[in-house]
């Protein structure tokens, strides 16, 4: 198994066999900037999504569930609109997104059930559908299964997003080689809530052969130790999306248990989180939070989402304040069952916190240097059980502030 | 009844009886401002207090706590430090805080138990008591039950905050009148989670004759409409307190049920609330959410604070942004009970939402210039039942990040 985090193109020949990809300007940036990403699969494709769990859903949110079970699992085409949420846009939003998926499934000769939407931009504002729909032909003639063309379907998805996000694995399977690769997009409202149907936009394509149902294990469970564990602001989307897909071309089969796609999947799924963490709207400190020493492991990420939403936490780490009387404050708030005079706190390699106090000899000036790195590591023993999660969060930083405040974002 | 805000100095005779006042310099603020309140109360008077819901507790919200089981809720001696909040500090602040209390007894001739300590400010660094109890000689000598030495009470318990926080009122009781005035700080780390011990920092004084059951009652039905209906930052302080004194010293008895003292007390704590609120830390927006038309005013509750609590929410307020569809992604995410397509919502006196979606004719210049104005309301009607709740909070400036971060607050 070779997992590896990519920038922008993949390596020759790391490509997942059985899809085309492409890219074009439909209209719905201000900035002119490609906007409508698309990947089509040469046959229906095995499929797995989770859903945010926001009770606004946007409408390609209703639309992309309804197909998939209309479909049984199968998806040919994945239509992706930046620019516009198309979210509390009510029935005439219904309309346009059924509007998108009915032109793309005649051009690609798919069924309609087959096409699988996702929106993300501003949220209210009614999707143009008609600019989709005029640049399809434009992505019919594009459409290729070229690292460059996935690049390009990696770049379009973004909108504050300051780089794409891929990765991508190779896993033997017997004496064959199958291919994964994902994209990712996500910079702000970065807290997906994971009920079995949950996240941003992130696409992972695979040439194994999976049945849909495997398929979703497999998609559950990298979910749970990946996207299930970041927090930007702590919003949670309207729009959130994973869809995982299986093409088959490779022709290795692949089943939930099979360990080195697992952790192929797991791993390329945990390096696109954390890419989503390090490229967050104004982020200039990456943390890993490791909990442990609690009673659960849902005890573990109460106090792992307490310390990553609170704010007075993060303004520290923006100023690398070794504050960490802030992080008491979180854990205390956080509902976690503690008791305070247990905890212990370490930055990096140093301890600062014993017994819930703070250590004898406390270097603090050492502590603030080592808060000026861009990614730096938190643990937190609440030294009463076996609990445990790690959790990647960011800074909270006068840049995000503006690049939220900036009338209208 | 009369009520009214003030912003430093009450009027002549508006000061409760039989409580004296004196706030000095003890050394804990770098800044060598006055850092040491006390009032001292003629006679033990009756108190009610309610503590921080944070499991992470401050040493003197344990001694505080302890002391008015032992006092049977009967008060001499309130003692406030600013500059050092005496939290995760061990054994040692437990003995730091108990060393204040028993100088402080000793000097105003009270029991140990008799006295009421407070401490805000930083965490985890040990309180200095032999700076305060050096101090209180001077305490002493000041000590007089004027509105100067009340205004130098107010102003000493500050550590962020830009102003001090005064409400004052006069009740009739028969034909005699009870004064009652409260002070409170309180600029960040504000959204007190009030179980039946919570809040911030606020002192209110009352003259009236009222036994502790009584009082007890009066303050969490006011403290449940007042601090627990705002937030800045989500954050909840290890620290918070409320203290409720009343000397009895106006000969007027007042139980839990008189409607004038009742709205009097609660007037005072709203009007100390949104004070708190309007002082917040880098604060340029102060906004009343209407919740109304949930299945419960704990929903109601539910979508406010994840309203007041969302950074993209908060930042869009900075920026005078109608991004309203922040709001609905919030709402959503609240866990309250909703249906999107029959959510409305209303900036000031115009609807820019209605059955989930944007209003046909959304004049979005005009709720730009609307969100321009200091203080202004956002009303949203949930549609599916009589839930409902006001609440108070804050947008998220550039001028927060900075206090926040700058290192080390």
């Amino acid at each position: 198994m070779q997992t590896m985090m990519q920038r922008s193109l993949l390596p020759e020949n790391s490509l997942p066999g059985g899809f085309r990809f492409a890219a074009v300007t439909a209209g719905l940036k201000p900035s002119g900037r490609p906007d409508f990403s698309v990947a089509v699969a040469d046959q229906p494709a095995s499929a797995a999504a989770m859903f945010t769990g926001n009770n606004v859903k946007a409408a390609p949110i209703h639309v992309g569930d309804r197909h998939l079970q209309r479909s049984g699992g199968r998806v040919r085409v994945v239509a992706v609109n930046a620019g516009n949420a198309n979210c509390a846009t009510g029935e005439i939003g219904m309309q346009a997104c059924e509007t998108v998926c009915a032109a793309a499934a005649r051009t690609f000769g798919a069924e309609g059930h087959e096409v699988f939407p996702s929106s993300t931009g501003i949220i209210g504002v009614p999707l143009p559908a008609e600019k989709l729909v005029a640049a399809l032909p434009e992505v019919e003639r594009q459409l290729a299964g070229t690292t460059e063309n996935f690049a390009a379907f990696a770049n379009a998805i973004l909108t504050t997003d300051t780089r794409p996000k891929v990765a991508h694995a190779l896993v033997s399977v017997g004496d064959r080689t199958v291919r994964i690769a994902g994209v990712a997009k996500g910079a702000g409202m970065i807290h997906p809530q994971l009920v079995p149907h949950a996240t941003m936009l992130v696409y992972v394509f695979t040439d194994a052969a999976i049945e849909p149902a495997e398929l979703n294990t497999l998609l559950h469970d990298a979910v749970e130790v990946s996207f299930n564990r970041i927090s930007i602001d702590g919003d949670t989307s309207t729009n959130d999306t994973v869809l995982l897909l299986a093409s088959g071309a490779s022709g290795a089969a692949v089943d939930a248990k099979h360990p080195a796609f697992r952790a192929a999947l797991q791993d390329i799924c945990t390096s696109l989180a954390k890419q989503i963490v390090d490229d967050g709207e104004g982020v200039t400190h990456v943390v890993e939070l490791q909990i442990e020493g609690a009673t659960s492991d849902a005890d573990a990420l109460k106090v792992a989402k307490a310390i990553a939403h609170s704010p007075l936490v993060k303004t520290a780490w923006a100023g690398s304040d070794p504050n960490w009387g802030r992080l008491m404050a979180a854990t205390g708030y956080s509902g976690a069952q503690i008791e305070p005079e247990r905890i212990a706190i370490w930055l990096g390699e140093q301890q600062i916190c014993i017994n819930g106090g703070r250590v004898p000899d406390f270097d603090k000036q050492r502590a603030h240097e080592y808060l000026k790195n861009r990614e730096y590591t938190i643990r937190i023993d609440l030294g009463i059980g076996q609990g445990k999660c790690r959790f990647w969060t960011t800074d909270l930083t006068e840049e995000y502030v503006r690049i939220n405040a900036d009338y209208s974002t």
